[in-house]
């Protein structure tokens, strides 16, 4: 056995609930509380690595098994996460029964959430592996084409804070952004603080009309910036052709008009604007339709789902073979999971859209040091692993607010019961909504 | 800047000829000696890396240039190498109009030569990187998965020796094989000598019915052994049809029957055994009409000229997402290059076949043990690197053959100027042949 350092001996799961901001989509809004799940591998050589991933239960019942599976194993075995996943899987059948067939990462299988499980393991091998060796981890995925790695501003229909007596953390600062005014205002803000000059709104929330006169108001307000409206499905094949042919002039890309991929084909084929997709390719199976269709001209990676750092290279090799372009998906995430986008995206050469990050929403983190974005980009780190340090007390704060029992009910994110808080009878709308 | 040790601080090339047998495919006989490129680059601190690739002129005319461009990066800087290539390529336009467009690997461009001439280089810093850091180079990879690599029998038609006058070496102990009880006899002596247990038999060479006479033949001697026959493209597709319906039930896979994607659809959709290949697709670029016409169901990987091993780990990548299956290809090569072909197939979790090798054909090499076939099998080291070592007084020796005036004319392999000496108005016979 080589590298005896490099053995796992001891894994370490912490949940915890971050604040999060009273941001809209098409099936809610975001609870005050979003459930991320850290993890921690430790080596015998005396190495932390630090991971992250989707915290709600359904991760959890699956992360525990697979942390005990782990220990004995070195970090350097990447490709054996896999096979332990699938072992692991195997003694956790009722994981299967609980998954859900919608949500606004596309279909949601046993498969991926595995691979949702293991990729928060593989960012904490690599960190640990990096650390070991001093190599940052994107000399572990061959070396950066780039020095820093370039993001969008997310912008989002928001309402100016939750209900009363729902959280206790003060205000986020950003106000309410409920028609185009309000979106044109945020943006601003975006690129004040970050100085990002690329823009995604996050749609499906208001009916399509609105929706343009927002985009318009962007491209008034920042002619030439590159925008992407995304309404997660909610729309008829027509709705998307009528919303194509309306500001796809002003659109770097139009992101998940319509839901599933025979629909995604039928606009790709009618709109002259290239079409995104965080939610009809969402898995290597799902590829082969999409691609043979046209479905889709840019996929949306993103490694938590997508298995990894390692699985999102391979993705975008797959993507490059077939002409089609990747850019990157984001959902709520903290600093580790940043870092972790960041170093992949440096050494994706044909990475040429601007990734996507909820990160600026997050007020806390469970680093000793907030990430920042200079010019909208995060500069790409040398530092041995991901090159960031875990703050003991942060992450204590956080781990004591899920396990506090007022907060149980948030341990599952769910925007719908967050929506349905303040609008009791709210259901998420069957798509397509418009 | 991480990693000061891990610069490259010298490069080192060095052609050879290496004894080949008289082996006889469509285009001609093996010359009796073969060109290869040795590559070693040397890092700041201390440590020297080894790879291997076609040796050629106008290899060794783009990897000149390559090698003085590497110098001063690190070898951890794996996705630089293409671009190095990109820019060493536009300073050796000439070498565009050298290349052919025909030969036993498809198709060639500037591109796959470009790629052929990376992958030698890749090769090299992988051994180094690995050394410097403790590790083997499968772990560099994401870690082994089997510790074991299957190679099968690589059969050929062949001559007892070579045309007297050429060689100065001993006869290698083979003797001639030019119909079914030579082969079979050959494929005796294979698994007494390495343990295989599958067969591949090079055709293309005899009448369609000689050769499946022959594979008739070594099925009957071998029942149930997996086969493979390989005419390089030489047949029409009615010939094609005819073979696979007449062998079909004895071979694992029928590879390159007929020339081009367009004519393998043909044959892939009225036979019933999957077609292999290493002629049709051999670059990404080929792959999408392959794959949409189902043309193949194996691609045989070659490292060599995919762009190296983490390019052939992509490769499979691609061939998982569209349900294709991989094997491995392999042309005349030495103990460098088998090594790394093990480091790599041992990652690869669905590689289902064994890989081919040309390696016990070669009774020279540049290493100071020859690598064993147990089983049929070579065991994955855990050494650090690829866990081989240069012999320099063999590596010598080889050179001096290359710089010998009197070996001039062997710089550039050419098969069918081999099969001149015997018969002087031999061409390579268009496809088909039959």
């Amino acid at each position: 056995m080589y590298g005896q350092s490099l053995v796992i001996s001891e894994v370490r799961l912490t949940p915890v609930l971050v604040a999060d901001p009273p941001l809209l989509n098409t099936q809610g809004v975001h609870q005050p509380y979003t459930p991320r799940l850290i993890i921690e591998v430790v080596t015998e050589g005396g190495v932390t690595g630090v991971g992250e991933t989707y915290g709600d239960g359904k991760y959890l019942e699956l992360a525990r098994p697979f942390a005990a599976g782990l220990v004995g194993r070195a970090v350097s075995d990447l490709n054996g996460l896999f096979t332990l996943a699938d072992d692991v899987a195997v003694n956790a059948a009722r994981v299967d029964a609980a998954v859900d067939v919608g949500g606004l990462r596309g279909v949601q299988t046993a498969d991926k959430l595995r691979l949702s499980v293991v990729s928060g393991f593989e960012v904490a091998c690599l960190d640990a592996l990096g650390k070991a060796l001093g190599l940052p981890v994107h000399a572990l995925l061959g070396g950066k084409v780039r020095d820093a790695v370039e993001y969008s501003a997310y912008l989002f229909y928001k309402r100016a804070e939750h209900p009363a007596g729902t959280v206790s953390e003060p205000d986020d600062g950003w106000g309410a952004a409920l028609d185009p005014a309000g979106i044109v205002a945020q943006a601003r803000l975006f690129t004040e603080r970050h100085g990002f000059t690329s823009f995604k709104l996050k749609g499906g929330v208001f009916p399509p009309d609105e929706e343009i006169a927002a985009v318009r108001a962007l491209a008034e307000a920042f002619p030439g910036a590159p925008l992407r409206l995304d309404p997660n499905g909610a729309w008829s094949v027509e709705t998307s052709l009528k919303v194509a042919g309306e500001i796809g002039d002003v659109l770097e890309y139009l992101e998940d008009p319509a839901l599933g991929t025979p629909a995604m084909a039928e606009v790709a084929a009618g709109a002259s604007v290239p079409l995104a997709t965080n939610m009809c390719v969402t898995t290597f199976e799902e590829i082969p339709e999409a691609f043979a269709g046209d479905a889709v001209q840019v996929v949306l990676s993103d490694h938590h789902y997508w298995g990894g750092l390692r699985r999102t290279r391979e993705l975008a090799a797959v993507c490059r073979t077939f002409g089609v372009a990747v850019s990157m998906h984001s959902n709520t995430h903290l600093g580790i999971s940043l870092a972790a986008m960041t170093h992949v995206a440096a050494t994706v050469p044909d990475l040429r859209h601007a990734c996507d990050s909820h990160y600026p929403w997050q007020s806390e983190d469970v680093l000793t040091e907030r990430t920042r974005f200079v010019d909208g980009r995060v500069a790409v780190t040398d530092t041995p692993g991901l090159g960031v340090e875990l703050d003991r007390d942060k992450l204590a704060a956080l781990h004591a607010r899920w396990l506090d029992d007022g907060f149980r009910a948030l341990r599952e994110r769910d925007d719908a019961a967050a929506m349905r808080v303040t609008d009791p009878r709210w259901v998420a709308p069957a798509a397509p909504r418009w």
